[in-house]
């Protein structure tokens, strides 16, 4: 099978390290909209838009599904995606909020999303989580973690910094909804932050979700990973050979 | 006179805010690529094709000069904007090395360059300054502080911790030349860490500039200010209300 794999920007390759992970495919066309990264401060007009040209890149591919890896697209484009794109389309939120459900037994549980100002301005995973009972809801959009990130901070002062700026008051959850495909790449400092919570990983939701949801049959072959970006392709690259194969 | 004012987003609203001081146009068209933001991340060649379609955009008014406010725009765009415009074109690069050079009498001044990555990339400023007879020159691509300022964190120990990332170990130079529209909006905070340090500001700049190379005479009146956005104009309003009339 051949998946598609779309995000505004390099972040997604962290849902790609877990599909290879997982050999879940045997290959996989990865699209990142660098030229217009990022999404999680645009509005929702504007993704939707962005998201229905990427389906247009896609087409010339012919792929079984298109994964949205990037949460605002998950967040507000993916009823439009689903309306237009001629392949099985997947998102992140629903396999996020899946995940977490499997994890929190109780109701009570004490959540926290964090995301992006598109993804939690959105309430997506906040209504999808109420509507399964859950109510210790806490949302919170930490704008800085993507460009903290994107500048190799993963730890040290300025990270340090940018979150005792959002978690300075906010109670340990039990859970924390890493709502961004930026945010795997400093979990382990978030969870130094709140060393008692259960992080939800999209990359990782995803492949339960696919296996669970789409009967997606374990691939025989290595997975082939074919990459592509609306600018700076070279970039990309490098980033995919650092963050999927430590090179 | 009427003038167009590009920007990639709210931050050339600085430029405006100078502009208005110095009542140089009868009226001012703003254009923020909000949809596309940020410019400084981004390459050469999608930066000259944004700013090519601001043309377009800015063809629909009768303006007498458009000024890239963008230190993006002006670091690799200008020359395409100047062959295509059928109006005039002023950046902020040139306008800015100006401002230093009647300022900086010794050619071994210490100079420190701030900017996004593009315009530090681009090596403008540096090369500019260099044909003047300037050598001692230090740039540095401090890029967060375009999301820092985003998030309105304007001073305080996110904007502190950055401000050491970027500014450790560096000398105090004795010109700064704030290359982003953002960077006025942490003068103070920059001078702070640099107290004995000059500031160069686009703004500021680009008035003494206007005035001495485009013969611009002062306006009569007060200014209108006409406001567009790619995505969200509201927000731009509401930024322009607080930036320009502390309202």
């Amino acid at each position: 099978m051949r998946a598609g794999v779309f995000d505004s920007g390099v972040g997604g390759l962290t849902v790609v390290k877990s599909l290879l992970e997982h050999s879940l495919f045997d290959e996989i066309i990865y699209f990142g909209d660098t030229a217009r990264v990022p999404y999680g401060i645009k509005d929702k007009n504007t993704i939707i838009r962005y998201s229905l040209e990427a389906v247009e890149f896609f087409k010339n591919f012919d792929i079984d599904i298109l994964i949205a890896a990037c949460n605002s697209v998950s967040a507000y484009a993916i009823d439009e995606l689903k309306a237009v794109a001629p392949f099985k389309v997947s998102g992140v939120i629903q396999p996020g909020v899946k995940a977490l459900t499997n994890k929190a037994k109780n109701l009570d549980a004490k959540i926290l999303i964090l995301g992006t100002k598109a993804t939690i301005n959105s309430q997506k995973y906040k209504r999808l989580l109420n509507s399964q009972g859950y109510y210790n809801i806490n949302s919170l959009a930490t704008s800085l973690f993507v460009p903290v990130v994107e500048e190799g901070l993963f730890e040290g002062d300025v990270l340090k910094s940018v979150m005792n700026h959002y978690f300075d008051g906010i109670d340990e959850p039990d859970f924390i909804i890493l709502g961004c495909t930026h945010f795997p790449l400093i979990k382990n400092e978030i969870s130094k932050f709140f060393p008692n919570a259960t992080l939800i990983h999209s990359g990782e939701a995803v492949v339960w979700f696919l296996k669970n949801s789409f009967n997606i049959p374990k691939s025989k072959s290595q997975t082939s990973l074919k990459l592509f970006a609306s600018e700076n392709p070279d970039k990309l690259k490098e980033v995919a050979k650092k963050w999927l194969y430590n090179s």
